[in-house]
């Protein structure tokens, strides 16, 4: 899982927790201004802006759980931890400013394995220009836990919220979906084909999107900017963690408002297609449950539509109508079918 | 652990994630008003203001390592968990306003013993004047683990670091210490001689401050005030979590100086003391290196001393040196004995 050549691992406990902090942190940089002090007092301190609001988000990730350290390496994992609480920001219409990231771990990792997820948060970190200010590292009796709190900025008033959304308002998605899914359905099939034999060797070019788009995801920085360029204000947004079904039902409960979806509008990757044809999968129903794209649903005015009509990383699905008329999927044969939330639920153990 | 009278326990996956939070977090009311959205998006957004600075600070804790849930009652744990992040704040000098609420539990906890939780962090937020904003909730393959993220203000340029301490200044602790160590030995002796007979009654009466010290420790909001009223601004500040010799090692280091602490100043309880004979352990070392006080630790000017002297809160236990002389405790005897952090570190499975 991680190169050490000389093969002398180095034990937690060798470190202690003010040295191990110190040593996954040492070359961290801040680069916000607005990060007044990073890591190394009792709190980290940042300015505030009276223009601004501040969002808060916080996401755990347990292995076991979450995620699979039998496929997942290291770095990746810091990587998308990130990742996942930063899309939540983006979520906002707001823009990541600050994390603060907390391990537990068992003694079954070295200093060096943690330097590897360190990496992983530490390039996350660069990539989306957010300072780690803070942090939490402790043993576990078992596994791995990553909890990760992400704070961002928005201008006053301009939070998008999941309560916006009005009759008639259209419903948009950034990128396309399942892929994520359909990605961890190849590594599972993948771990069972190394069980069974060790020297098979995996091919995975076939299905480089999906595999990626499962360990490494992007949350969508370039969104908030873009709406902003094309001149548009969503009237609510959400982003996709647990599949596209579930984040619908969201924006219509706080919205108080239904919607209908159009199955053969839900944007879907060429490799997502033909992976659910192998596996024998639904794509509609991937597309619907899968969860962990991390792209963004959001829904505008009709008089908006001009503006993104056409723009290749967005796609309308569907469109708002009174909470009266339900929450439905219009199949492509034309048949109207009830939503119901089956996203990829973490406290469910048998999905 | 928990009371219920019809023992119809209900199942965490019968309600689901989104079930789950919202009824946990119903009754919880928003009292700050910086607070502009609380739970229920994809992130809490609060409101700015340019005299302030925010100070954040996390803390993980989990099951088997940082609490046993033999003797801890849910809800007290609910409570303590929200109290070692406000402490941090405190510490600070900044008040706490907002905080978010990480849990990941196994199925063998019903929903039941989660509300019991959460009546111990809302009864924290309540009396803390804090807001919940936010919060994760996951199943873990085993044990309880609570990640909180504690937001406080301070006035823009007030905060207290661990770096202002200078040469001559007084070293200065709230309360007394050694308590909740003392408090944890009772418990885990008690949880033995349950073990070895279940029938017996524990006669905790006499323990009863040491107990309530480790079990519902409170963090110290009245100090900060206290300070203010008392025209003080300390040089550099702390909480004591990992006992008094890892702090005290902590300002040296990041204000470059030195320390002499006096063994006799060291405030401690009447309970702390004679628990310590009946346990044959030294008063001295557990006070040093018990942890989980949660008291706070400053350095003030000498010019502000009469401003602080014999004020009951407030015990002057050293003064600071220049770095070159080191960091001693004075014995009772006049012996200089080189301080070492022996704190309680939850990295060494040892301790």
């Amino acid at each position: 899982m991680f190169e050490n050549k000389d093969n002398s691992h180095t034990s937690i406990s060798n470190l202690g927790e003010f040295g191990l902090i110190d040593h996954l942190t040492k070359n961290f940089k801040i680069k916000q201004k607005s990060t007044v002090k990073g890591i190394g007092d009792d709190a980290a301190v940042i300015s505030a802006d009276s223009k601004k609001e501040i969002v808060v988000t916080t996401d755990l990730l347990l292995e076991g759980v979450h995620f699979d350290l039998s496929y997942v390496p290291l770095k990746h994992l810091g990587y998308k931890a990130v990742i996942v609480n930063l899309s939540d920001v983006y979520a906002m219409n707001a823009e990541p400013t600050q994390i603060t990231v907390s391990i537990a771990v068992s003694n079954r990792f070295p200093v060096e394995a943690l330097e590897i997820l360190y990496a992983g948060v530490q390039t996350a970190a660069k990539i989306y220009n957010v300072d780690v200010v803070g942090g939490d590292t402790t043993s576990s009796t078992r596994g791995l836990l990553i909890s990760i709190t992400a704070l961002g900025t928005v201008n006053k008033g301009e939070a998008i919220y999941r309560s916006g959304a009005k009759e008639n308002d259209l419903l948009v998605v950034t990128g396309d979906l399942g892929g994520a899914y359909m990605g961890l359905q190849i590594l599972e099939r993948e771990k069972e084909v190394f069980k069974v034999n060790p020297n098979s060797k995996a091919d995975l070019e076939p299905y480089a999107y999906l595999v990626e788009r499962q360990l490494k995801p992007e949350a969508r920085k370039d969104i908030p900017n873009l709406l902003k360029e094309l001149g548009v204000k969503p009237t609510a947004m959400i982003d996709i963690s647990d599949g596209l079904s579930s984040e619908i039902l969201h924006i219509c409960k706080n919205s108080k408002v239904g919607c209908n979806l159009y199955e053969d509008k839900i944007p879907l990757d060429p490799q997502v297609i033909s992976a659910c044809e192998e596996f024998n999968l639904d794509s509609t129903t991937i597309a619907l449950s899968g969860g962990e794209d991390y792209e963004l649903l959001f829904t505008i005015s009709t008089e908006d539509f001009p503006k993104i009509k056409a723009n290749p990383h967005l796609t309308v699905i569907g469109h708002i109508t009174d909470e009266k008329e339900g929450i439905h999927l219009i199949s492509r044969a034309g048949t109207k079918i009830p939503l119901i939330a089956r996203g990829w639920n973490a406290l469910k153990g048998d999905e």
